[in-house]
């Protein structure tokens, strides 16, 4: 175990910028929300975060987040996301409610439901918080990797152009039995990943990418070809806006791996780490399977 | 690693049965929740399952979960819950309200609230699934362990009276410095737990124990007196009725670990397995501490 440990600082309330966009990047401008009024807002599925039979799940992820930062009733920064994932999102119009089904002094509690053509996409909760600068210490290990710029970045695939958005590069773990020789016999993935074109790290982008790893199935089981989609998907932030200006947008490591397959679902629990060895988001989420 | 890999069996729609309760366990008792028509539910905070300050969240993660599970709409059964604890749950009356946002072929998209005073409690969501008898694998490995008669059970605080339905007996990290001479720098617990008295394992019980751990910052600092609380906690269920059946009334090894903390909050990952070695929950939170 490598771990940091950190003295508390002054225990002053943490500053809270306002959530900003670079309009010009292609996630800013696909996860586009129009606000309707009384926490709803129109958007758009795009074809450049689409993946097999949909949108990429990160991308309804973001959608669903973004509601909540962009809502004029919003407490401070994400703390915990879950989004379950109800159906497919198609090319077109989507809708995204929030609502802040409580607000407490420092902590904030929301419910979000992304909807096409009437029926349900995606159900999504949010807790918010306005954090204070305490004691921190990191208990989980920094993964081993050669650094970003010595890894061949993946070329993504015709069914995926949701992988065009981003620059993967594998260190372990790959979803290609060609790609892996030594074919290890666990379901564990680490790699480096960047927004591509590169976009200074915020929530959206850091929603997005912790549903890029391949389903576990597909790394596990290289030898089939077997069908993985997430069904539920929880991020816990352990970064703020503050400690995202200071990694701007450079690249990601992320680590990955099963627990248990069994009968049609397994889960996946992952990492999120800076290259200066910050773990800034842990992500759990279990997917559907069949082989 | 340890691992057990099975065959895949006949492909054929797993029977669900009827959820049933026994009624005379105090967790039956105390989570009867009264049908209002309309996917609401009218049920009662307990004493017995009361924490510092409100009832424990495992006892309200298993009212959420529940109203879930009586829904008459209901189809399959639990794969991923997720409870945001919003605020605190006091004596008397409370209402929990289910609705199933969407029902596909073979799972079931819900939101739940559960309120009280006409304020909100706590927020959930739950994907529910018919699940197939396929392909399972385990890949976490089940923790060393002497056997549950062997450990000498703790006893419940004054404060705590939760403490009391359950049996739990520590192997690693407990929450006192005093019952732990050799404190090793790290927040990871693993202890035997069973409900007291013993009871049928079912999806109310396994949801109820997975919130059943102390807070990671009570057993990482136990040097000094810190509050810790959860805030937002995940689910993942890799057992189905049949597993549950044959495990019947036994204990279950728990384990868990904190990732990070970081700012006021810390994480927590933790599995549930039976005495045979079988993972039957994948359990992650987000947890609020003040030290």
């Amino acid at each position: 175990m490598t771990r940091t440990d950190r003295s508390p600082g002054a225990a002053s309330a943490a500053t809270i910028p306002p959530y900003a966009s670079a309009a010009a990047h292609p996630l800013d401008a696909d996860t586009a929300l129009e606000p309707l009024g009384d926490g709803s807002f129109r958007g758009r599925a795009s074809k450049r975060y689409c993946n097999v039979g949909g949108s990429f799940g990160g991308f309804v992820s973001a959608i669903a987040l973004k509601a909540a930062l962009l809502h004029p009733k919003r407490l401070g920064e994400p703390i915990a996301l879950t989004v379950n994932f109800a159906g497919p999102l198609a090319d077109g119009e989507l809708t995204v409610h929030a609502r802040a089904a409580r607000t407490n002094r420092s902590t904030q509690h929301w419910q979000m439901e992304v909807a096409q053509g009437g029926e349900v996409v995606a159900t999504a909760t949010a807790v918010f918080a306005v954090r204070r600068q305490t004691w921190s210490s990191t208990e989980s290990e920094f993964p081993q990797a050669p650094p970003f710029d010595s890894v061949q970045p993946l070329a993504p695939g015709r069914a995926t152009p949701w992988m065009g958005n981003y620059d993967m590069r594998f260190i372990r773990g790959t979803a290609s039995a060609a790609a892996r020789p030594e074919a290890p016999w666990d379901s564990v993935t680490t790699m480096w990943i960047r927004d591509n074109p590169p976009r200074p790290l915020d929530y959206v982008s850091l929603a997005t990418i912790c549903d890029a790893f391949f389903p576990r199935i597909y790394v596990r089981r290289p030898d089939i070809a077997p069908f993985g989609t997430t069904v539920s998907l929880t991020t816990y932030f352990h970064v703020d806006s503050e400690m995202m200006a200071a990694h701007g947008d450079r690249e990601l490591l992320g680590t990955a791996k099963a627990l248990q397959f069994r009968n049609g679902y397994c889960d996946q629990t992952a990492e999120i780490w800076t290259p200066a060895g910050e773990l800034i988001a842990a992500t759990h989420q279990t997917a559907l399977f069949r082989i």
